[in-house]
């Protein structure tokens, strides 16, 4: 379903190429002070621009077109739209029957027996994210008071150095290629009692937004996958007061699915972009062959580098379903 | 919530030293065949006995009390009970107050206003995990036919060579402590088109549910977090044919949310049993002090060991929920 | 689905002749002291016994199986089963494929395929409202104190005189024929601001329950069906004070779909029970002819007056869902 | 919540004078053929423009936003909106604190804190019904070939002959007064088996969204409130065949919860427009009194006119909850 959470009730729409992405926000409590200036920075982050973003351009601003009466919220469902402006449908034109290969182009055509709109990926883009991103601020907006997001790329094409991304960058993009990355997030502030033990853990619901997320393709809190690797001597984390603070933060602030009071760590794997200017082989419904793909239209070379805003509002989105108003 | 689902919906309670644990499956179709025996093989697979894991010995006889009808499921909600007979609450007298390292206890303590049961952890136990087995096994019941599961541990304490897993997990029990692991679950013959776009991707209900098993903290699709790694180039998955078959299986057999037909392929990380007998010096609420802890009780030295087929359960509920009927 | 509810969310489930039939609750806040006594006055009320009602008759003693520690709930999801005794399974026999008039056995029939569960209706049977009154007894005890419900029967048969119900019953009885009824609830005390615009009324959520409630057929809230054949002027209830008090109660204590501070008046038609000892002609599939049916077996005169602390419960239930814990 | 829905999920916002109606449907099958024009004989049956309506006069253009392509559905969630052009907003700041009897002003001041949109009712107003009357086309199309609805009112005023209607709408709007009504709605051919004995049973699905619609304050099925008054022989309906019909349709075409192949007939009692131009006494913030007010702005003299397509589309979008896809 394009719906989720409890508490803080997401429904999201909007295709690539289609006149607007929009979502509806249902359980913003009345009386938050909101404007569409509230959403620039986050957006900003979001938006293209710098090495390794795709040339598109989205003025990003949202509309909003429900809930807010005299600049505060009023308890009724909140709605944002923003407009699709900067369009080129036909670079896809070439590509709807060639199918480029790790996009959902042929599952979307299965799945929706042949109807689905294939522009620019339709419903599966990554455009959609820009709601995302928006229902991410009004998320923040609904959490206690001094809870603090840092939100990183730690790794890009492997490499770990920060300083030596732009030159990671730059060879991907000279090859015509494209670089994976990693994404961490960092929460101070959270209170301790966030979540359920059984289904609806921290981690469930922080991960289940992540995976809705295209091209993340892996999830990890705390120690994550090098926690398996480690003897419980090691990993564990000792308590040292009755309010639960960890010499160590192994879990990544989360206990038997519930926030434990320190920082939460979560940690995204964002795979390459698929599309690269690369020549590519892979299967041409028009010839019923494999032959050869260049894939033309305007690209990001790592889309990690735009995602640290969508993980973050993830994880706003999933702390925002366990606040009670 | 402790509730879970769309089509396939459950509700699980029960607490480790309670009475029972039990789970209600909603929208089980009428007329499957369905008896104790089916569970066996399964709960088998979960139950202690092997190195590594608790003495803890429950039969484990799935008590079917409701929707079944002479051997047939009546499409009414199917209700699972297991009874627990070995519990030994006194071991657990002693750190009721004192509290492990890496447990949910002092969080469960707090977001309960200290009225949760401590016993065992209660219903943050692993022990519920016997109850979505159970429901593991019915929803293997409902997919279509020609799908195989193949759950394995790769790992067990870094080491990624089967030939050695015995060897780990005796030095970790000679040192009185414990291993992480990794589990890695396959799945042929899934049909393409399982999933939603946004938000309910395969990956999230998958994730979603291997979140909620205790001690899991990291879960990735196919190549995950090695893939973030690699370049667009090397990570794509060319298409061979119009049903949608790739050269590679770098997406883990899900595009866009959505199954894509080939094999699917996830792993979670556990993490090593926060339980170990070694003396580990952690906050005690009786002093107001760090104070050392010797934990007693019955442990498994690794519980990724049981915990493939759990693993396995997560996925089969997820795809589950994926099917109308 | 058999599951319902936001903050107060039910799983309910078995078959009249099973053995059991049982509910999970999810969303009871930890620290309610709860014991098996607190739902034996409501349990009373729903038993049989009176004129009347039927000669089964179930202990109806609550087990707790979860979610109560030390005889306080404990935030997990509180399970409470009966178990079925009294079962005379031959009664159902001979209308096992001879279809009694207006009951759902053929209509279960045809919509599991034929796996239903037919023994005394199955899954259909009034017998699953002995879990739905413990319930409602668990969301009285979270609803804000000064509550007062005030339920009863005003109507049995046409008849609105409560000295004349004795005298109709005992007529239908000699007769071998059955009444229907009316119910009226009453709740003081509910606070002002209850209820959602739109879907999830105040209105809505009581009427989903009352709906769920076998043999209920209508439902109004204060002046309801009379309040529509009235004029504006007489149907309006004029604000007395800032609080929202009014003068009049036509709008039975919802405005908008939200509670007004007045008093809850809702109203649910019960049908007349459909078993009667009366011969009734219907479609037999024995012999695929229309044939005279004469139902043996143990029913209740007017179900309407074992149905009174049902309806209050549906009430009940529908307000917890509106409490934020 | 604003969200509703299983299979068929609707989120709905909007207020009277915003810029905006709209509802995103989660659960539509890509393929379906629509159209703005789809639209205009059910938007018809809802504008004003009759005697006994208001004067405000919107255009109720459906702007088709998302999950729409070529002419078709995409599978993607289906939005529509709806601008608001005719809103008078000036004609309700006098009343903004001397309260409408039975209007939802002060309930949802208190409600949302004093933070709720007042101008026409915000997001109480019936204006959303156009929303919901979209849906329900949506809906239509989307229930098996062969159903036929038929929605008609029965009663204005307490008057049951409709060829007096225009004489007892004449009448109150000459007192400066409105009235109430009856709606029926009637659907041939809806297949045996929708529903769920529990929670969702049919007459709950309809139920529920009917009292969603503002000035609903009564739902009976078949012979409802009438039947509560007979003897079980007389509201009985006898099987003629293993299909299921019945020689009467007491049930309304709905036994246990679940339809049952006959003629689904559901009424809802409208109750009467709370804005009447009589002058009323009532409590005015301004004053902290009751003192006379005398509406003004633009209403139904009976709400009811307009209500049927409004009935007829929550019965469509509760069936079509039940059509699995």
């Amino acid at each position: 379903m394009n719906i989720f959470g409890h508490n803080f009730r997401l429904a999201i729409w909007g295709e690539s190429h289609g006149p607007q992405i929009g979502i509806s926000i249902d359980g913003v409590p009345a009386g938050i002070p909101l404007s569409a200036e509230d959403f620039e920075a986050d957006l900003a982050r979001r938006r293209s621009g710098a090495r390794g973003t795709t040339p598109r351009r989205e003025p990003d601003i949202p509309q909003i077109v429900s809930g807010l009466y005299n600049g505060m919220t009023t308890g009724a469902p909140l709605t944002i739209e923003f407009a699709n402006t900067d369009t080129h449908s036909q670079d896809y034109a070439t590509v709807a029957r060639h199918y480029r290969p790790s996009h959902a182009d042929l599952v979307a055509y299965h799945r929706f027996n042949g109807f689905n709109d294939p522009r620019g990926g339709g419903h599966f883009s990554a455009r959609l994210t820009v709601a995302f991103v928006a229902a991410g601020v009004v998320a923040k907006k609904m959490l206690p008071p001094g809870i603090a997001f840092d939100t990183r790329i730690t790794e890009i094409g492997g490499c770990t150095d920060p300083a030596r991304f732009d030159e990671v960058l730059r060879a991907a993009a000279a090859d015509r290629d494209s670089v994976g990355g990693i994404i961490e997030c960092r929460v101070q502030g959270v209170p301790l009692g966030l979540g359920q033990p059984f289904f609806d853990s921290a981690e469930s619901l922080i991960a289940h937004l992540l995976f809705a997320v295209p091209a993340v393709k892996g999830v990890e809190f705390g120690s994550g996958f090098a926690g398996a690797r480690m003897r419980g001597s090691q990993n564990n984390d000792p308590l040292l007061d009755v309010e639960g603070t960890t010499a160590t933060n192994n879990a990544g602030g989360i206990n038997g699915g519930i926030t434990n009071g320190n920082e939460i760590v979560v940690r995204a794997a964002v795979k390459p972009t698929p599309s690269i200017g690369r020549e590519q082989n892979t299967y041409n419904l028009a010839t019923d062959k494999v032959e050869p793909l260049t894939i033309r239209g305007r690209h990001d070379v790592c889309v990690a580098l735009r995602g640290a805003v969508v993980v973050e509002a993830a994880v706003a989105i999933a702390l925002a379903n366990f606040i009670r108003h």
